[in-house]
């Protein structure tokens, strides 16, 4: 079953807590144990597993990919955004997680962050649930 | 299948061969063929695949975690493990493996390997097999 | 179903478009939706998701790893090529992607790329589909 969620992001980098909205989804599905792929069709964003408690943690995360990672470093892409490029495919575009009591079966302080590097704009998650 | 790999970790950081415990499970549930997911609950943990040969390539790969991710750096969150939150981003949470003749359907010199990167702790790796 | 593609890689390090082989086995297996598990079988390969378009944003991509993790950087496996194995692990070794009407269901710009960095050698891609 295919699902697709909508994230509006607000900024040129920040990560969005999109469990809700994937529970939401695996929900309406009615789906109460298995698999399910959580795949971002961007090559900007990226899609992470961390905490979703102290939202500090996130902050700490994308200030490091910032430094790690530079704006300019001398980059021959020229729209000027390879640093977002590189940080997709450093943090990675697809998850596989499994469904348990019809939830994503999250340890206790987990939860699924949208990377998003190059927005503002509006992103499409796509979620398959088998 | 749900099926969970307990794998008490001894040091702070480490990596820990946890192949032999996934073929195990995959013997338990009697799979012969098809797909498993693998994926760590916790947020100061990785799941890797690398080289089950040379131990040392997994020493470099954690020395070079340390020294790219230092302990102390100007971090927000203040449990003091932001490093532990980074390293479990950059090598990721959960992997999506082939099964064949009843094993983990791997090459000749891969091995999977639990990161921990805020030990000595209790983990729990949980296995989907489809 | 279990289907192989071969790659010859020509370099040491380079990334190469395995797109369309990917989508020419998804034909040959007649599958029109749901999903499958990209893996390499290998310790110092990697498979990641970016942009199919300007190849600038792969050279960026390979050029940025190539400056973070150094040849040389005292590290202790004895075959010289430390390097590889943890480009390995940063990039990932398994994608799960969806399937819909009979190809990779990816955004306008993604494309499939088998990351080198210890070539040139035959490598072998392992694809299942669900």
């Amino acid at each position: 079953m295919y699902y697709e969620l909508i994230v509006q992001t607000e900024k040129r980098e920040q990560f969005i807590n999109i469990t809700a909205g994937l529970n939401g989804l695996l929900g309406d599905s009615g789906t109460e144990e298995g698999t399910c792929t959580v795949f971002v069709s961007h090559t900007t964003t990226g899609v992470t597993v961390n905490e979703d408690a102290d939202p500090a943690v996130m902050d700490d995360l994308l200030r490091f990919l910032k430094r790690m990672v530079p704006l300019q470093g001398g980059y021959s892409h020229r729209e000027g955004n390879s640093d977002a490029h590189i940080k997709a495919s450093l943090i990675g575009s697809s998850l596989h997680l499994i469904v348990r009591k019809g939830i994503l079966d999250l340890g206790t302080w987990q939860g699924i962050f949208l990377g998003e590097f190059d927005g503002p704009r509006t992103r499409t998650v796509k979620l398959w649930i088998d």
